[in-house]
């Protein structure tokens, strides 16, 4: 990468933490200061605990997880290290969405609400049920060794394509809560005579906003992409003189050193393998 | 395109069509049937209004105008002609938003309704000044003939990505406008006691989500893009012999042929130009 756009990249990443971080800020100040704070009670201190994590797991963490390969200094550690990154930061983002999504269920159950009746509700559990299922099929496909290549260069769009949806649908499921909870809470003084807690928490939705428009910004810039594996260049050329070694690290139980070699394996499946690439954006 | 490409494109086409005209017959049916119907009185029947011209001309047209380009049988076409096409569909959708903001603020004013209160409102009226923005920059840029290519090739990456993030947003937009007026209007029965409005609308929404999802699958396959254009081939070789040509055609009052020989002048700014390629996904 050459030095300029190293600064550029340096620029939006940290713009992208520093909206996300504030976005956080900005829920728990919600919740804390606006709201009645945070508890597990079956009242609205536990309810208060699904913006909290949603936006911490589903929004900032997530986000996190979708530009982490980006990051240049990463560029020398091993592919496998930053898949297991990529799918750690998804694990706990699910983790904090899932206790999330059972904080609202108690706080409906303790409070005689009917359950799942909203936009949001039906947007929102579908997009918590697609995560987890996109986080356990990238894990079979891309983090385990056994996925023949073939599968994980058909898989690869698709897996690009939904983590990049779900992202930008959680989002639109966060800015339908916020619109539902504000219309809720705020009737003396009402959401439209523009109190300061409509006003802050409005400013939270735009944050979110614009750290889903960074974060998509900075994941969809092919110059900011991952190379290919530096290691397989080198692997290649040894085994441009060994021969055999390009045609192994198909499948079966893989080393670490054969992990590399994927790159040079997947040189022969050249058509597929641009299209996954170039889906990336 | 081969003929199973084809196929898959016909298909999720075919889908992405019959989705979002369901989303235009649903608004429809929700305002006639389940509201008080359209009209321009200053009332209920002024604001409905809104979201059928909204779901109309900001989700469905300017899904079809984001993926025109996509459609094989337009590739024979000059590209001057399908530019065309993208900025006047593009321009109709935001006559139809126009209309539809000024329809709220119109019933706004009549019932003494604050304005621009909700997180729906900035992020809507914001998303349209944007919109409107991204119109005249794209219409200067690129479909006047003046603009050099240098500043094409660097302006097409922002325009593609500001392209989708603001119908992304458009779509995030609609779903809390859906969702704040179904907690405004069913109080009686309530939303949360499942009322066929309720359902039906919520189907609306879902139904939007996925004609986003469907237009941003057909837009991001590198496979269904339009090819580079086929006629500057011809003039390239043709400039290979003439030598001049080819650094002609990249500034000042362009003739049509000249328009044509956009491509081979491209091929001098190839970095620049791939990226925007990549780009557009």
């Amino acid at each position: 990468m050459a030095m300029d756009g190293y600064r550029g990249f340096l620029g939006l990443l940290v713009s992208a933490l520093l909206v996300g971080f504030l976005s956080v800020l900005f829920t728990l100040i919600w919740v804390l200061h606006y709201r009645e704070g945070l508890g597990w009670n079956g009242g609205a201190l536990e309810f208060n605990w699904h913006p909290v994590l949603a936006v911490t797991g589903f929004v900032f963490i997530q986000g996190i997880a979708i530009i982490v390969y980006r990051l240049p200094w990463t560029w020398k550690c091993s592919k496998f290290l930053m898949k297991s990154i990529h799918a750690g930061l998804n694990a706990v983002a699910a983790v904090l969405v899932i206790i999330s999504v059972v904080a609202v269920f108690d706080y409906h159950s303790a409070q005689s609400i009917p359950h799942m009746y909203s936009l949001h509700s039906w947007v929102g559990l579908t997009v918590v049920i697609l995560y987890v299922l996109q986080l356990l099929l990238g894990f079979f496909i891309f983090l385990l060794p056994w996925a023949p290549l073939s599968l994980r260069a058909l898989a690869m769009p698709v897996h690009v394509y939904s983590g990049l949806l779900l992202f930008g649908t959680v989002i639109a499921t966060v800015l339908m809560g916020v619109t539902e909870k504000l219309f809720f809470v705020l009737k003396n003084p009402s959401y439209h005579s523009f109190p300061p807690e409509g006003v802050f928490t409005n400013t939270l939705g735009l944050l979110i906003l614009v750290f889903g428009g960074l974060v998509f910004w900075i994941v969809t810039r092919p110059q900011w992409k991952r190379p290919k594996e530096p290691e397989s260049t080198l692997l290649q050329s040894e085994a441009m003189e060994g021969a055999i070694a390009i045609s192994s690290g198909n499948s079966g139980d893989k080393s670490d050193s054969e992990l590399n070699s994927e790159a040079a394996a997947r040189k022969r499946n050249f058509g597929l393998d641009e299209a996954g690439q170039r889906s990336t954006m």
